[in-house]
């Protein structure tokens, strides 16, 4: 078994907050998350794939495809936008990076040429990230 | 000379527009930084003092009461907000790198207990850095 | 499952020694490890904690109370100490990396809010580190 | 179980070329990698060892001296050579980031002298990597 | 005066050997950058540009477009090339570090729409790197 | 102009104290720095040369023997001892990141044999960082 993993990174806003909760406890769940004009980060994400080598090419996938792959499906809709108001597949979705990581899969787990979808990791900061393995 | 750095980091958003210019006029000078929602990033900033050892102490500055001075003046106002909407000192400028690191030079340079203040560095990507020396 | 890590720093002493050994099976097992006034790192934390999206706030675990967690249990103790006299849970204990992951497991296990610990990996240096499971 | 990694870096060059494919088949399967006079990179390796730690040493396994073995039986060998010219164990392999860590893998599982063979890691880029559980 | 950089990176391999000295002369004066196959390395660039920030768009340089100019100017014509053989602005120039930065200077300086080139930054492996400041 | 740096790691330990000082003192003044047993760090050294490229080279230093003097004349001295006890260029000094920049700087500015010595940089951690240029 070998894992192929492609790094990308993108910058998006977001603000922790649920309609249906009161501003205190919004403010008790989310704490500085909350801020009411959001905040943001530089993402990194790791996609990684697993599966075995083709002789043929000696490659598990070809990286420069899965960076497309990664690019149009992920990349191109997050980078430079707001988690909460302007990324389709993250309407009604409460923006954390947990759920961030679980709709990154979404998006990418049907697209993989070769081999399958293994994990999606994102670095929200340089001291917290969350892996997602399906 | 002696030059002692503190790095801080933090996590904001901002959008690059001016009112006073149509919507093409801004988005060809901006580009996706102009996008409506904003987006924001995790800025790594270094604070650079200059001067001169002191003997009594082995220290420049103590860095630790630099992190602090840091903290309180700069950090804290910056920190999971948005720089166009909820941080008094950058409303009316455009928030684009080397504006904020100007305007942090400003809350910084009459409170530096030794030394002065030499650079302020913000890294606002992996690729993208800004350095002002007043 | 989803895997959520929270990274930290601390900077310790420590010297590679075992009293009931001589001085130069001591010397021959750890080097210059074994030095007779120590030495010291800056050593890199990194907690895993596996689980489930908790759906009514879309964490796995609120990671700033795992910072909390772990400073407390664990940083407040080792930082600016050494591994050797003054942490209490290293007492007679070799402080190799090893052991101190195992020992850094023992303070974190069965303190975790939500979902299970899964991990502690400590760098050591840049190219030296360890990761214990359990 | 614990798991101790040590990290290695080695610069090397190579060029992605089957000769029994034609011109327009390299470049399409590998596309700038296939550039005629090959190009090269700073690889990082990073080999894991598994087991369990020796009461006796409080190691898994001495670091020095896994070290030792990695740069004997790998980094010597690939450090500032030609993946496709002058390194026997890759003689007749595309080198691919794939291969090389399958061969590294056979080169290094044998003379684990503590633990077993984990994994083999390797860096190609920043953004790309590679990871071989055997 | 403010400093704007843009890092970007390439991957190329490379020779130091002059053919009008003996086999050991360039051995003795290169080293395993001598070695006959040559080797790699994944270079870091960094170009600095100084100049006054415009107040009409609050930028020194927009880095989009000195990113622009970097690739089509330095990039393009080294990633994954190699530099004794075929990138023209190398053709008979021993490719040092040193000599690397001076000759992407000169590839650059006369091509920056504001401000003016400070500098040129080259990180060669992760412990070696060159500054040229023209 | 042109500046070489070489980047060299070293694990030390230190304690932050005078003897002429009382406990409270040497506390108020150092903080945890002071704590009775010291603690350590794992060091990052940046040496860097100044100077004009030689055009029978191509090299401003050769970076390979800019190694060889850091590690015979500072690394070999400093890596995995203790800065208050088993370091002879020390001895009688504050064990400040400041003052170790200046002690490291007297080491080797004799003994560069092209160019001139520039700059010592030492990062104490990965937010705390001293340079001096003589």
């Amino acid at each position: 078994m070998i894992y192929a993993t492609r790094r990308e990174t993108f910058s998006a806003s977001h603000r922790l907050h649920q309609d249906n909760l009161t501003e205190e406890e919004n403010s008790n769940l989310y704490g500085k998350c909350n801020n009411k004009f959001g905040h943001g980060h530089n993402y990194i994400l790791e996609v990684v794939v697993a599966g075995e080598i083709d002789p043929a090419t000696g490659y598990l996938i070809d990286l420069k495809k899965l960076k497309s792959i990664i690019r149009e499906n992920v990349i191109d809709k997050l980078d430079h936008h707001h988690l909460n108001f302007d990324v389709e597949f993250m309407q009604g979705i409460i923006p954390t990076t947990e759920n961030l990581a679980v709709e990154i899969w979404k998006q990418l787990v049907d697209k993989i040429p070769h081999g399958k979808l293994y994990s999606v990791k994102i670095f929200e900061t340089e001291n917290n990230y969350i892996e997602y393995k399906g």
